[in-house]
């Protein structure tokens, strides 16, 4: 199983910028720690500041891999055309934000990536890469 | 370890409502499975239809227990009072919903609870009450 | 053919509340008569204040009546509640309004439960509820 | 007693446009079984594209008749000429939509023409076009 | 010199229609009267309840006459149309409105016709016409 | 004389709940306060979290009291249904709130029950409640 | 009969300022004309800058006066304060503005005076003054 | 202890403006049984049409009075600058409205200077001054 | 092969109308040439400025031609009943404006007509008629 | 001559992404017919998911081309800078897009960069560029 | 050189109100210091709280200085008036704001001054005054 | 000392580029003046049509320089992204724009950049780059 972990703009200050906000965990450590919890998925890690690149990431994995992790920061609310990138590749998505976005300014209460994804995860910190993750794989059994 | 999970109107028909939707598990074959998975965790299960019942439950689980799993279906849309609730108890909430509330009508794209809670998870089917309920748990250690 | 007239809030005060907009005959003389021009038909009758008991009802016989005819009263502006509950039941319903809510205030002529019925009588008094009876059954043979 | 039915714009289709809207009886069909089942009524039947058609019609029968069936089309949502007319006359109108209007288009669920009427019926298929009717009848005695 | 006095719909009916808003005087009586004030102009009367021949009739005069006094009734609220028509011609015209149209309705407050008209006189009942035909013609001496 | 003091959903916490917003006092040590004020008034205390019972009360003491006093919490923002309820009854009512609801959240600053009441206390703390009680007694003599 | 003209700020300026849209006339030479042609009716002219001063002199004449012709100016789209003087005054008004500030800028488009006044002139240059002051003297007989 | 009450626009008119609204009693007639009822209050009284002088008279008692009570008219509904010489000074401010300005016109319905005051009477008549006056006050002791 | 050229109000005018917006030739001229290029194509003209006749016009074609050429010239931006005739008949259809009506005002910028066209050409000038027309003939072959 | 095709994101993948919206034939198949069509045309094709990148080109091409045919995907509803870049360059524009944008999502129904173009052709699939491009060439003759 | 420097509301507290926002020094010892840096220009300073006396400064300044320097506080965000005068006047308006505006209230983050001032500078202190008042002069040589 | 200043898409094209707005004179001529009035501080250029590398530059010289001077031309009026990475950042930030933004289209009278910059300079032209550098010195002394 190959799971490709997205990242958009400014979201390599993580650790270090507002920390109020997005906690003092840098995503480095944090990955290293979420490949260990899940030793046989193929975790691919990507980050760019640069939309069209995060667009070019999207169509290179959209077509082969078996999930899509995306946290495309500030432009989850202004952009149209990684919404299309997602809608266009047949591998499915989940949105993640590490704060909870319904909480802050009104301008990014609203993310256009949610309805070309499959759910949203939100304000529940870094652990969130982990449930969207998880919903890739098949529920636990209990037996 | 005390969780509550607390689901409003028309949640007791998930499995034979909008299957297309909602999906065709049943509520309660699914809570059985979920208390299997954390033994350690006592999970209290309510369901109404009634906004101010739900408020009655928030107040009276919202000083004692250790998280607040919540599902107001309609009411999340319109409800201040469940809003005020989640705002004035100390025990913290995560909102879930089951299918991709920002991939449907307008309306239903807006939550009036999201704000007084810590986070969401929506779209990822059954198993969102369970990465809400992880969300209460420490982080699994990788060591 | 059992068909299901749901009366929301304040409608128990009809013939007494604002007899200008309301008219002066009270519901149950009313409902004699109607039973009296269809006895054929089981007419169960139900009011109550409370959304969520509303929704029960609905719950309660959308999975085993023919009709439902229903006037949401002050709730038909503001409940996405009793909206998902008439989408997520199999009996048709039709909305009935006993005063033209199009040309009353501006909040009263949006009404959320429309498109979650068959259709929709409005401004033709206490006889809406005979109207929206008669859609439930055959149209009238004139051979 | 006399009653006008004036149909608007694409009427003249209905029975051959869009059917899974509109149903596929042509209207001369219905109209000839309505006039049966009421034997005792004058029905003057009028349809045209032309706006200012429509409004020539209504003021001609507006002083005359007992009441207008008015199902304006496409011009229910934009025309403030045709809701002056009603609004000028001192017959009283019922507005009819074969369609539910509320489950359509945005621009379709607003018709301007609303206030000016005594009723709206919608959605309830050919037969709206009987309930108007009859809401300019006594209603029927029981006893 | 030419004046055109172009009334839209239902403005046939002025003596008749809602003379708590319109006044009881009918156009005919009032016309005749101007005429006698204004000797010396030609005045050319048009009422037609059709968007579309008030646009001919426009056309038609709007080359040719020295001022167009238009009271578009009800469609001086909709019709992009009639506004293109006044816009493309060279006559200059001007608006009137029997009643104040900005102490009614709403959607009664604002013409799309009047910035393609010279100015606009409303509210000053009949009189309104003669206002503006005056301002087609050189200002009174005073010496 | 008679009066209500009608309090919605969570109104039961105060003194508990966001004490930097709606104070340290709890109701029932103010309301034996305001009845020890007012000796000769009949001060009926009620309180509900479901929407309906209030509405349920309002109906009961409504053709009956002198005057209401309400606080209909986060259904003031939300409620025609309660709003319908005041409009229908005779006793006129006077709204509380506690905190200046129009310096908080933008959605806090409408309330629906405020054209169905006949005055509004806002922002002055529970002695809100004493000066909607006063408007019902005749102004004090000075003399 | 006593007509007070008041204008409001920078139109102590016209003639002056912006001529492509005021004109190249001041409004003392326009004034002295004015009074020639009306030698029966006492003119009161009132010019300020200051909107106080302007609801100062409505209070004043409005009381005593056969009629106020207003033009605001700049306040005409911005002041709730003199639309209610207007409107708290018996004398009636008659709104005037020199340009078509209809085909002007968005928010110029809109006089919040207008509903208190009988009736607008706009757009006819300075003769406007001259149809609001005919507005308030019997209409010219014709025999 | 010192209080300031200030009146804005057209409030001298009080008694003699749109009595249906304000009621017929004068402001001075009431002001005097305020004085007599509060015998150790210095309440300084103070009224003007202009907006400045309002914003001058609230900063010249703004840092030395105990409470300012104010009805800025129909500057409430458009003055920032009201809004902030309120702000700018640390004596607090009750807000006042004799009539209830939420079942007014809609531009009436929303008060700018409501978040710079502590909080606002509205609707309850001239009795309105007393109860902001008594909020400045300590509660009366029932002992 | 048949194609039906429809043009709304004011279109007769072009080459006579706002030169700078229109151009300067006229439409019969350029239809020459028009059919001239496509001496295999019945073209079929209609222009009228009457909204209803061009429906009629609509529903003649729109069940027998392979294609409408449509510019509704104003009715684009205000006609619901086009909209639902171009809806109602299966022969596709095309708009074309001449001008680039997305570089005028705010209200021309959106034509109710286009979601029922399988595509707009606009801006390009006359032959803005030939490209639509081109649209509905087989792609020409390179080989 | 010369023209430059631009295209921005996603549009790397038509053939590949969503058939049913943008057809299955490739772009480059498209253009080697394009460039048979017109021999003496010199096209140079660009595509880029990067928004800047788009921008660039604009900028190289811009004052030596002779047209620009410019289909900007999703960055044509949020892109001011490549309208920025439009509206500074000296070579005019034609916007192109395959699919027709108004019969599709709310956000994708407005262009940011019509404005800034001669014109527009939308929903004729691949062949709009061919008639985008014929816009720059002369009319043919038809002699 | 001469530049007039123009205060409006509540700027004669600056240094005394909300210092966290305004700064804590006083006006005229920053005006004295700037005096100090120009010693070649004239500087004018004129500070008022009534709207109407800054527009009658305005046009005793706006046809002789060589500069207007406005900084108009509350007014800025409703005053009409204040921007005609502007508009009116020949001499060039720069608009300052001391705090930065677009980082505060909604309300507060639209100037109507700034379309008829030559630029705005805010959010820079006291010494946007300074900066303001350079952009009059020529810009320094560097040779 | 060192201040970058950052611009953004098509300000390579300045002197070039729409003159009657941005002015004839080129950035590398303005900035060599500049860097000569201030000859102790390190003025660094930047410019890039690309939004995710003026990020990356924000990213590069927030931490370490004294202030950032920052032009995003297109990208202020869309750009999430840009201004949380100004927000993300420790250097303070100054926003330029050369023209009055206020001053044009619609879209491009808000920017998004504005709160998360200490403040705002546009419509001086090339000389507000000079005010904002002076912002981020000390103010002159006078003595």
């Amino acid at each position: 199983m190959k799971i490709a972990i997205i990242n958009g703009p400014n979201l390599n200050l993580v650790g270090r910028r507002q920390p109020d906000i997005y906690g003092s965990q840098d995503f480095d450590t944090y990955l290293q720690q979420l490949r260990l919890s899940f030793p046989h998925v193929e975790i691919d890690y990507y980050q760019s500041n640069v939309e069209g690149e995060l667009i070019d990431k999207i169509q290179q994995v959209g077509f082969a891999y078996d999930g899509i992790v995306i946290n495309a920061g500030g432009y989850s609310h202004t952009s149209v055309a990684i919404h299309d990138a997602l809608a266009s590749v047949t591998t499915p998505a989940v949105e993640v934000h590490i704060s909870n976005i319904f909480a802050r300014e009104e301008y990014r209460r609203h993310s256009l990536l949610s309805d070309a994804c499959r759910g949203v995860v939100c304000g529940l910190g870094m652990e969130g890469y982990r449930y969207a993750l998880m919903s890739f794989l098949p529920a636990p059994s209990t037996t």
